[in-house]
């Protein structure tokens, strides 16, 4: 950066920081992302072929564009305490980069085959959204 | 990667693949992590001291050096579903690269000294720990 752009940065930085003026997103502000965390209990928790199936059309979701980042999981074997739930099937966590991200993936083609292809495996799901602080 | 790399590496992929002999992780293959999903339910959720005071009790944990990747949340104004469960006051997720750093992190001072600051504060939390499949 330039001397004098950088004194233009300062500057509009702390005019943008006192809130007197409007600005866009500055690049130094880390994003605000909007996370859904999703459980599955399984209908039938000791089908291998259900849990696949599920893995299988979970995996399709990549495919949607709003999604920043997804991880795939299952319980995992961390230690017993009376506060942790393990007694789910699959855990499934998308990243998205705004509210906006998240509904329209919710409205996907993608989402709604996985839906119809997929939800008559499970006889429960928790889901849980988020936005960083 | 030359031919006879690759004739080695596909022959000891193989090996590994079929469980015949212990070798090191693969570059190729892409790590498991593990995801440590926490939510907090506050004694006083709408105590903006008390939800002030656990937010900067989570940030303290970003100093444990197992912990890959934080993300610490609020409720995100999504659509409201059944299966959307938006009544926690927090949020709290966690990357480790595998289980042993997430037992470093478990009985690390740093967390036991959030615990004893924070504990206090909720009525009810809830942990899934999940591994990517």
């Amino acid at each position: 950066m330039k001397k004098q752009d950088r004194r233009t940065f300062l500057s509009t930085s702390a005019l943008l920081g006192a809130g007197m003026i409007a600005g866009p997103a500055m690049a130094t502000k880390p994003k605000k992302m909007v996370l859904h965390h999703v459980f599955f209990w399984l209908k039938n928790p000791d089908s291998k072929e259900d849990l696949a199936k599920l893995l299988s059309g979970l995996q399709t979701l990549k495919g949607i564009k709003t999604v920043r980042n997804i991880h795939i999981g299952l319980p995992a074997a961390t230690e017993e305490r009376s506060v942790v739930d393990s007694s789910y099937s699959v855990s499934e966590l998308l990243f998205f980069d705004d509210l906006a991200g998240q509904k329209t993936y919710q409205d996907d083609p993608i989402h709604l085959k996985f839906i119809a292809d997929c939800g008559h495996l499970w006889e429960k799901v928790i889901v849980y959204d988020s936005i960083d602080v």
